[in-house]
């Protein structure tokens, strides 16, 4: 069975996904954030592609139950609740609320994969979760991809760092996959960084950004590997926590 | 200035190159053939999308002064003069002549380059006079890009393994670039790497699928570095040997 990675969703053609079990990555922040959210008691997260898609999309919900997150530019946007910092996602904020979310990489990545059979949110937040669950995947005989969300379209250092943590999880379990090139590169750069995430993010365009745009302690929350143990499916367009811990 | 690795011509935007100095590499076989072919005394090279085109430009040329060379899935073409095989372009076959080429990855990677200062060829087999080039537009103040050609789309190792070479390569004179997260990445494979080139081609799927094909001997080729010591430049649809060898 095969185990690959694309660096961005640009290299992801229409049926490439067809009946994989496919984890997208976007590290800082969108990725990070929907874990937190689903760890905090988030009920769903609603990925949608614009601010006018955010706003009709939550008037089909009673007031009360529904919050609008996300980002443009890193920045949150003007009238919604809240950004997409993964320190705003409070159990406070989002216990039993459906969260609407709109951001500028991870959105446009989970919707670039039709066809997929099982598609999971992966990070360094639940990387022991969502690794045993693309393990279990791998044994029952699928073909796994990780799709890196990447910056608008270009390779990001902590997407790839993510993706070879991911591939040395697997693959430790299961050495008889096939690996892609990308995936083979995002394992040599997870080497290369060890536990030493915050050295990723140092190094990283987007890590550098967010540091400069205020947003320092969202990189140690989004380097905070296992800290929101939950697995992420999205599926009928929106994100709910799998498994039987859900309802807790 | 910059010095920045576009992983894939995908994650090329119109204007990207704009005033750019590009380095263009697709290692396995394309740009390695091209150093080789201008290196053996080849007049021009052109690169050419199509079957149709590279025979419609053929007929411009006199008899006996242009040859028909390319691949489609690493094969020759039927009826061209030779595929892409470096260990084709000797002395005897390319002496004073065009060269008219067509290749599934490096062809589309040149002709994405709309905009470009000045576009060169960039590979193994040329590493030293190409990054003297690079350094000295560097020092020159022009932004630096290097695109890996990738494969049908997708990351390749081996030229982001040789893309890294070229960063470290430029780097060591001017430690004041700004380097995007694919040129840091490159750097990292390429060190992990060190001089084992044939490890990259042995790891990276387009290597193994050359091996399997019969052109195992190309790889060795292609992993000669600085065995031809040109600098191969793209301009008005050409390419030409760079400086005062040219005529030697």
């Amino acid at each position: 069975m095969k185990l690959e990675v694309s660096m961005s969703p640009l290299e992801i053609s229409p049926g490439d996904m067809q009946g994989r079990v496919v984890a997208v990555i976007d590290v800082l922040r969108a990725s990070t954030s929907i874990a937190v959210a689903l760890g905090h008691g988030a009920r769903s997260i609603i990925p949608v592609e614009s601010v006018d898609d955010a706003i009709t999309r939550s008037k089909q919900f009673e007031r009360g139950t529904v919050r609008l997150a996300g980002e443009r530019k890193m920045k949150p946007i003007p009238g919604f609740d809240m950004g997409n910092s993964p320190l705003e996602f409070t159990a406070e904020a989002v216990g039993g609320q459906t969260i609407i979310i709109s951001t500028t990489n991870g959105t446009k990545a989970l919707m670039s994969l039709q066809g997929a059979r099982d598609i999971v949110v992966a990070s360094y937040v639940n990387l022991t979760a969502v690794s045993a669950m693309l393990r279990a995947a791998a044994r029952a005989a699928a073909d796994i991809s990780i799709v890196c969300a990447g910056t608008e379209g270009h390779f990001s250092l902590e997407d790839a760092a993510c993706a070879g943590r991911y591939v040395t999880a697997i693959t430790k379990a299961d050495a008889s996959l096939t690996l892609n090139d990308a995936a083979c590169a995002c394992a040599l750069i997870d080497r290369k960084y060890g536990d030493n995430i915050a050295k990723i993010f140092k190094d990283s365009n987007h890590g550098q950004a967010l540091s400069e745009a205020g947003f320092a302690d969202d990189l140690v929350a989004c380097a905070a590997v296992d800290s929101h143990p939950v697995v992420p499916i999205y599926q009928e367009r929106q994100i709910t926590r799998l498994g039987p811990d859900r309802e807790r």
